[in-house]
């Protein structure tokens, strides 16, 4: 894919790569970037000057509206290098339609196509060497976009910086997750902004997931804000539940993130032969499985992790345990994943998208 | 007050004033910034190194957090220059509190009073001249506090810049302002974080009071996320409501800012003997009463405009005009409150701070 002139993005290449410093094999996931970032501006009505160069701090005041009002948005997505060394993204399009749907919630201008993904391209080819071989390596990738112009009113932006990171990323174990169901604090509302990632959905869970992690769990499975009887999903991850040989999952709605993780074990299932009901699952029903065996499995769906068993859950002051099972859909889901995302198996839904 | 002197504040005062190239009469609200703001560290688990400064950009790694999952917070006061020169804040402990209990909210870690009252003081005894003297003239204040931790992770950051940034404003006048009760778009949830000032609450707004500008309507009337069926707050102001000669309006919960102008309205019409119920009100009640007369006025209050007359409201595709009251309540109290902010008038309840 080319780019007309005027947008073709101006590339300023390191001096000197930074990757020898890097130990690659104690990463913290999120904390180590590689050589280069893109940047671009909003200005003047449209999306200006894009530019890839090294990855560093960038200068902006104090009174942009990002910090003030939280106008952000952004998204993960990773790419992973194959046994023959070819790098590969999974289902970007996914990820630049979702970035999109997301701005536009959060009144931010959309991103041209073309220039999206012809910086994916450029970008990972500038720092190939950062996506590491190895099954569960990868260079995780973060796009995002927020507001830059000047002002402490509460009205959009007029200006906006749409940006792209990228960090060097190891196979990311949750280990086993333990989980609490929420029943007093909500993630989103009906009508307001949970199904976009939109930043501020993620510092409002800090506060409940500290007081859930201080009484030994992870993670914060929500519950809809208005009663707190339907299971919607974890803070980064949807959530699947298996009774007896059921998937059951809630359906999307503007409360929960159409997750790119999700949609494909939906798919892989269906072409296993396994049923999956995407409907509002109770939070009755799934202690009701647990107390009465049928409830095997749980586990979250999400790009960082793939997919994370959890191992036991807590309601009304109840801890429910759930027994390892042997025929693990979760496991089979992500063995499944990572052999597409990798390139060991055949790509029946065309999702995998060749960088080099 | 003196700061123990680990904690006191270093200053550095800029070369040359950029006053003179101010033009006080055609402010834009927020766009203008005073010569000084200040800007506080926390490293290591403690806050540290506050700093008086010219203000101007900082320079900030694009993957800090704040940039990612909105871990934000801010509060908006006013400092008032009196008729002989002495200048004021209003109320300024309420704000101190309250942006620690949004920070405790969004788990940021608290600010020290010591050094925020010292903080304030200093820096409008700095940029004195910027504060205008004329009634409705103001230096407004925006203290906040932010992520700056570098980490592509959706956990709590373990830095933050806490900075106050200082605008002169003239007299905010709304217009009179026409509003939507909104029906489908919701600003917070039960359990989440609305009574917080958290970034992500405003940018979330942007879109559908868009839709609402498009319409004629130039701010929403946000209604409960469950039902639509009560009135909560408008973007940036609390709602009274006036029927007969009592007002109503929605009563604090965690998804209701509790405005300091609300709170001074309720106590200066305790004092005029006007009835004030803080309970839920059903936007049934408003459309009742607007329809049978019994509806005198509805007006916003907020540091910003201090009280906004609403003349229309729309409801399921209907307007209700709201006519003009000889012996309004809006502009009665927005003069008491001018004539406390201002010294004009008695203090009967202590609200006034003086700075110099
Ligand atoms: C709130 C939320 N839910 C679910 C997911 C999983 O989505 P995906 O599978 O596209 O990574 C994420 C993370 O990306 C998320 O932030
Ligand atoms: C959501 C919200 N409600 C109400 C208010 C009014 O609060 P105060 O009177 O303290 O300015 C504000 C603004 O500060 C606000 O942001």
């Amino acid at each position: 894919m080319s780019l007309s002139s005027t947008k073709s993005i101006s590339v300023q290449k390191v001096e000197k790569s930074r990757i020898g410093q890097v130990d690659f094999d104690n990463l913290t996931f999120g904390a180590t970037f590689s050589d280069h970032m893109f940047e671009c501006d909003y200005k003047d009505g449209e999306w200006q000057n894009p530019t890839i160069k090294p990855y560093g701090n960038i200068s902006i005041s104090p009174a942009a509206k990002v910090f003030h009002y939280g106008q952000a948005v952004f998204e993960g997505m990773k790419a992973y290098k194959d046994d023959n060394g070819k790098i590969w993204l999974f289902r970007p399009e996914q990820n630049f339609l979702r970035i999109n749907k997301s701005s536009k919630r959060m009144a931010i201008p959309e991103f041209p196509r073309e220039i999206f993904f012809e910086a994916l391209e450029q970008l990972v080819k500038l720092d190939k060497e950062w996506v590491r071989p190895g099954m569960g390596n990868s260079l995780y990738i973060r796009p995002f976009a927020m507001a830059s112009q000047v002002g402490v009113s509460a009205s959009p932006s007029t200006e906006y910086k749409f940006m792209i990171l990228m960090s060097p990323a190891q196979a990311y174990y949750t280990g086993d997750v333990r989980v609490e169901i929420a029943e007093h604090y909500s993630r989103s509302a009906n009508g307001g902004v949970g199904a976009a990632k939109a930043a501020g959905n993620y510092g409002a869970q800090f506060y409940p997931t500290n007081l859930a992690r201080e009484k030994g769990f992870q993670q914060v499975i929500w519950t809809d804000a208005s009663d707190h009887k339907y299971l919607e999903e974890a803070g980064t991850m949807n959530v699947f539940f298996r009774v007896n040989d059921t998937l059951l999952t809630a359906p999307i709605s503007d409360r929960i993130l159409d997750g790119v993780t999700r949609k494909s074990i939906i798919a892989l299932a269906k072409n296993d032969n396994i049923k999956v009901e995407e409907r509002p699952v109770l939070v009755s029903e799934i202690v009701e499985a647990a107390k009465n065996g049928s409830l095997k499995e749980i586990f979250g769906a999400g790009t960082a992790a793939v997919i994370s068993p959890v191992s036991a859950f807590s309601y009304k002051d109840t801890v429910y345990e759930i027994d390892k099972q042997e025929d693990s859909y979760a496991a089979q889901f992500k063995k499944e994943l990572l052999d597409i995302q990798y390139n060991r198996s055949e790509d029946p839904f065309n999702w995998r998208y060749e960088i080099i």
